[in-house]
Order: C-alpha cells, then structure tokens, then sequence
C-alpha cells in the first residue's frame, strides 16, 4: 500500500482537473467549500460498499467496484427525485491496494460523477487491518417541499417500477458460481452465454436512475419513490408501511429481465417471479403515481428510451400481495440481506 | 448481531426525538431532506474511524468510540470556521455488535450532535467481516467566501494554538503501555495516577472547538487554519506549504499539556517538546493571523475561557523551522502515522 501523503497527492491532482461549477475548494483541505443554492431543499445520504459482504475482487475489477459504491448513493439521491452535486469518498485500503488500484478505484467514481454532472469533492482514506471499506456520502439538490419521499403515497395511486427486474440477483447467484464477466462474448455467442453476460453486468455495473427520477420529481409526478436496493418486495413494503397504506403487485405485469426468463426456460430452479421480487441491488426506481399522470409517464419513458412499467397499485388496506394465475397471496418478503 | 431492520427501528425512533431545525425528513428514508440557507457557503467533510487503527474496544466503551469517531469530522467543520448542521454515520458492525453496543456507540453521536447544535440525520449500517468500521460525513456552513482554508497564510502573520498539546500522544502511548481510563481517580489521588488520566482522557474524548473556529471565522481573523489530527509539525506544515510561505516554532512558546510535563519530570523518557510537535488526534485549532488581531483573539480566549497561545509565526522562506534554546533548526517532521 503505498504512503497516505503519495495517495492524497494523486486524489488532489485528480479532483482539481475535474471540479465542477458550485466548487469553491475542493479535495485538499479540512472540508470542501461548497456555494449554496438559494431555494432548493438539500438531500444527504451514504452508503457502504464492504469487500466480502458488498462486493468481491476477484468479480470485479477496481474500476467497476469504484463506480458501484459511489452509484448505490447516488441512487439514493434520484430515489429522492433529486439531482447529484457533491460526493465524498472515504476509502480503506487493504495492505495489497497498490497505487494502480487506488487510481482505477476512483477512476470509477470520477467517470459516474462525470457521467452523472456532479464533483466529487473530498473524503478521507486509511489503511484497513481487514477487508476494503468504502464509504460514500452525496448532497444532491430537488425543488423546495418537492422531495419524493417514502411516505406519500394513497390507495388508487398507481405502482410502478424502471427498467426491468431479476438481473442483479442472478448475475450475483452466476458470480457465487464461478461465472465471470467475459468480454469475448459477442452477439454471435450462444445465447446462453449471452444471458450470463446480460445478467452478469447490471450487478457488477448498475445504472442509478438520476434522469428519471429527476423527470418525476420535476413533474411533481410520483407519490412516492424508492430505489429497488433490498428487492422489490421489501422496498415496495417500506413504501406501504410509511405510507400507511398497501400494495398489490400483478406477477404478469413484471418487467422480468430477458435473461432471467431465458435462463429460465434453458433449466433455471428459480422462479423468475420471486427472482424479479426478491432481487436486491437493482437500483431501479419504483414509485406510486396516480392514474390521471399516467400519459405524462409514457412521455417520459420515450423521452428516455427507459421502460417505465406499470405493475400494480396501492390500497387501503395495509400488506403487501401479490396477485397471479387468478390468485391474490399475502407476501412473504423475503428480500435481499447481504451475507458475509 | 441484531437485523438490521432492528437497527433501523431503533436509530429511527431516537432520531426523530432529536430531529433540529432545518431538517425537513430525517434518517429513515433515501435521504435526509434539509432546507437550504441563502447567502452561506457549505463546508462537506468525512472521517474514517476504524477498530484497530483508531480505536481500540479494550480502550473505550461504545459511547466513547461513538463520540471520537463524529467529533474527529465535526473538527473538520470548525478547522474551517464553520458551524456544523448536519451529519450522517455509516456502521459496519462486528459479528459481536449486541444491540446495547448499537445503542451506546449512537448514543455518544447524539450527545455530540445536542452539545454542538446539529443533526444526526442518516447514514447506512451493514455487517462488518472484519473490524468495526465507522465512516461520518457533515455539512456545515459559513459565510459565503468566509471559508477559513489552509492557504491564506502571509509571512508576518502570527501562529497561534488552542487548548495545550501532547496529551493525545502521550494517552495513547499510555493506553498502549496497559493503562485504561480509570474513573475512581480524583483530586485527592496520587499525581501520577491523575497525570495518566489528564492524558488519556483528552485522547479519548477530544473537544472539537468549534466554537473558537466559528469566532475566527465570524470575526475574519485567521488567514489559514487547521485542525491538529496529525500532529502539529505537519499540520502548520499542510498550511506553510499550501500558502507557499515557510513557519517557525519557538519551542519555549508551546502550550505544553501539564500532563506531559508532570510525566515527563517522574522520568518518561519522551521529549515534551518533540511530544508536542508530534501528537496527532489532538483536534486542537492551528491558525495563523495578522498581529493586529491579537488582542481580538486575546478577548475570545477569555470570552470561551480557552487558551489560545501565539506560538511562532510566518515567514517568507518555505521550510518549518524551530528555535529551541537559542538555535534554530529545520524540522525533522514525523507526524502522526496511524498503525495497524
């Protein structure tokens, strides 16, 4: 591992090409100086990304490790309906990190804030007498009272989720098995392969949804919104819960990922349903609307060539069912821990 | 180790009893939503504190642990001038985490958050494979352009040093040598055993001072600061070197802790001088100032009752240099490396 003093000079040397507007300082100093924006309310969140419980090395390369831990909180902040600004990056490196590593690591994280329009303006790093720890806090900014929050939505109001569902949890179930990420396969391989691959990447690099998001908050279109971290099912249910209300979500409506069901017919054992239910680290949007914003949805789903699919809507009474082959079923949520 | 879902619960409940002002949704949801102040500039800031390189369980009790961890990223705020707002606390918990030790390491967050005036207001927990890990971010604010940044120093500017130092080298030394806070030491016992205790102490549980960062920073006395974490050589060196001017010290100005001295005199072998230059995690203020401000920095020592010590000043040429009985030497600066 090389010296802190040598790591800091490189983070600064980095963050100073890069600095984005509203950066008064950046890395370097005790705290980073930030100009405050006048009417806007401030969304703060983090997110841990652990080596052995979040990710593993030999799944992913520094690179894409970088750019998962940052994206989980910056998928918090689109959750909110809000726009990224700023990001910290606390990072404890293993006594193997090697300066390569270092700088592909944050690498990761520069090209999503890039990618995403915010900076990336501090942090802290230690050596670690156990495994890699990252830690990553983000501010992000929404419209004055127009956070989408957890707790706003009512019965009638429609269910719906971004992108499609499944992947996550089973390109992580393909890594458990030995499967990897495999450049060389085209789209001249087996389809089998293919499905592996298209699995395999949305876990190893996922996409938060900050347009989308953005576009719903913007809108004033969505009740109520959470990213799809722990699994449809349980963030579903932190929705009903705080909403005081329930939910009813119909399995034919799921946008259940192509190689979910094609690996499905080929002789998966999992159902592709409770795979789509049960998939944690998506980081998808699904949020409540009601019915009369339905049109403006569709627009927005176009505008961003992203499916935005309607999979059931909130009642009055509280739980959280799921209705399939003509039967309505309390769930049973078992949703996504992550194992050590 | 309770599910984290418990966890959860349990932060939830104790932070919506202390939930402050300005925060619109505390910890429960993606993301904390605070509302913006006009016309300030925000200071964003994160600490690492991890078991086996910053703390050490057989040292200090969770609240102990709980409390160094925010109060070491809350002295980056005040480092800065600033007042600190907002924070969020991301724990990665050991397989033996009992939900008191949860409870009891929050528990020291949230005294600090109610001494110093802000908000525990999110964070992320997760299980730990290895050490405890603890990570915190703030927000805090001053006034625009206000920023108090390690830069702004000019030769003929004076150096000045809050509260006194060694302490945190030498109780660290202490607690690394077997001795443990001990409770049942008062006035009336010996005074070595009240020395062991004015030294670990202060290593323990550090003050961050930010009161007399914002007063600095209200007032626009200082032109550069930071707060002492490693040591103050390289501290005021982080500072002469971003300012692109040089320092020295006068070794007989040095507000060396009585603790130091008295141990040193009952025969330690370390140099108070050289401890005092070295000892990191003091969470002290270094600044530097015109001299025609020292009689305002003179009036807000005795208006916090906290000394505050001119102990060199700025000068043209880069280098630190110290003078110590009449000669003047570059300094050999050490620092305080954390080890594993």
């Amino acid at each position: 591992m090389p010296g802190e003093s040598e790591v800091i000079s490189m983070i600064r040397a980095r963050a100073w090409q890069e600095r984005g507007s509203g950066v008064e300082l950046g890395i370097g100093d005790d705290a980073a100086v930030l100009r405050a924006e006048a009417g806007v309310d401030f969304l703060f969140c983090s997110d841990l990304s652990i080596e052995g419980v979040h990710f593993r090395t030999e799944w992913a390369g520094p690179k894409l490790i970088g750019h998962k831990a940052l994206a989980a909180t910056i998928s918090d902040v689109a959750a909110m309906g809000g726009e990224p600004r700023y990001a910290v990056a606390s990072i404890a490196l293993t006594k193997g990190s090697s300066m390569e590593f270092i700088e592909e690591l944050l690498s990761g994280m520069f090209d999503l804030a890039n990618a995403f329009g915010f900076s990336l303006v501090g942090g802290d790093t230690s050596a670690s007498p156990g495994p890699l720890f990252i830690d990553t806090s983000a501010i992000g900014v929404c419209g004055r009272g127009r956070a989408i929050t957890r707790r706003g939505a009512r019965p009638g109001d429609l269910v719906y989720v971004t992108g499609d569902l499944g992947n996550s949890a089973l390109g992580l179930s393909l890594l458990k098995r030995g499967f990897r990420s495999d450049e060389s396969v085209s789209d001249s391989s087996d389809p089998i392969s293919r499905a592996i691959q298209a699995a395999i990447k949305p876990h190893l690099i996922p996409a938060p949804r900050v347009l989308a998001g953005r576009m719903l908050g913007l809108g004033g279109l969505a009740t109520a919104m959470i990213d799809i971290s722990d699994g449809l099912g349980t963030d579903l249910g932190h929705i009903a819960e705080d909403s005081k209300c329930g939910a009813i979500i119909h399995a034919e409506l799921l946008p259940i990922a192509r190689a979910v069901r094609d690996l499905s017919r080929a002789g998966g054992e999992t159902d592709p349903v409770e795979l789509a239910l049960e998939s944690g680290e998506e980081y998808e949007l699904a949020f409540c609307s009601p019915p009369e914003a339905s049109e403006r949805i569709r627009e927005i789903s176009r505008e961003l060539q992203l499916p935005i699919t309607r999979i059931g809507e909130m009642i009055g009474e509280s739980g959280l069912y799921i209705q399939r082959d003509g039967q309505t079923a309390m769930m049973d949520i078992k949703g996504f821990e992550h194992q050590i």
